[in-house]
């Protein structure tokens, strides 16, 4: 599958709100639930994406009904996110920020006008790898997910706090690395807590699977 | 030691050029070499800066001269790395940039205003762990570094190329992790003299302190 760039101009930002509203309106009309996955560089975005992505096509379960997913890949200037999607079959558009360290709504409208997400139920959108200007954006996303890896540290909470607030989940992956970093699973929680009592959070491994199931029925969830 | 906390304003963007050669000029006045260190969340900015001050202040030969060290650190609003100087008796001061997702010149302007630097013959900047933002930024420092971390993956360069352009030197930090990641050390390296055919690379473990006598060589290279 061919990879498709568009170079996006800098947003507006002082409309970003409204522009934001209009691409949640947009994509409700559509049938289309959004997802903005933000992370730190190699989180580990990716492959929880291509894991979760497969999982979502591919029920385990007959009853359970496949769904029909895209992704916006967002990146400073590369395509490599966007090819590992085509290489697994999945629909998806490179978006080049033009330097700007995070996507905004005014470029998700414009990525949306050459993506037909009319027949997609999950539009996902890997954002740049970041934890602070991301987080300072609405995208238009229905949802916001952090990717928090265990090598990173069970401090980032405290340093990158807005992250952590305007997100309705928090995925923290390769926990099969746990047993060479030093990381308190009840701490991190707890400062997640703090700052966003609501916040789902999930232990994951996006290599081997552990703790996915949980996390896929999640996204099932906000879709009804 | 007690941490001194500045809230700094939003920097004059455009007079930033101006602004950091006044500050190398400064610091070339004091004797006070200044080091932006730079990475991921999580990379290990601060464990490599303990290990490397350490190493400085206390060098394992006697002929050599140890030398005097200050630490800027840079967080959103956080004071844990700062407290961490402060415990191991590093003179550091805690900048915090109020949502900006980068130290600018004229942030580091204000800060040196409120810090003795002219008995230092180093000073460190430990910047926002963000892989963009600061990369776009001349802070005053006379050289830059960024730390990539093992876990993150080799990829780094391909998605980040601005951040590994103006960069002097490359730590590639928690080898001690290799055997646990997919990371091809010769595809890292070819990337990143792809784009900056003069970057000293140096492969480090800042946990167990392995090729960390090549990177303070480097080091008292540079203050010549």
């Amino acid at each position: 599958m061919a990879v498709k760039v568009i170079d996006v101009n800098v947003g507006v930002f002082d409309e970003n709100n409204r522009i934001a509203d209009e691409v949640r309106e947009k994509n409700k009309a559509d049938g289309t639930f959004m997802i903005n996955i933000m992370a730190s560089p190699g989180a580990g975005k990716t492959t929880t994406l291509l894991r979760t992505i497969d999982m979502l096509k591919n029920p385990a379960d007959a009853g359970t009904k496949p769904l029909r997913i895209g992704v916006l890949e967002a990146d400073i200037e590369a395509t490599v996110d966007a090819e590992k999607m085509a290489d697994a079959g999945v629909a998806s558009i490179q978006v080049h920020t033009g330097g700007e360290c995070a996507m905004d709504a005014s470029m998700v409208k414009q990525a949306l006008s050459e993506f037909d997400t009319e027949d997609l139920d999950i539009l996902f959108m890997e954002n740049v790898g970041n934890l602070v200007c991301t987080a300072e954006q609405d995208t238009g996303a229905d949802v916001n997910v952090e990717i928090l890896s265990i090598p990173e540290g069970d401090d980032k909470p405290l340093k990158y706090p807005l992250m952590f607030t305007v997100c309705q989940c928090v995925l923290i992956n390769k926990i099969d690395t746990r047993q060479w970093f030093a990381f308190d699973d009840e701490a991190v929680v707890q400062r997640i807590h703090r700052l966003n009592p609501d916040a789902a959070v999930f232990f994951v491994s996006s290599k081997t699977g552990e703790g996915f199931d949980a996390w896929i029925s999640w996204i099932r969830k906000q879709l009804r």
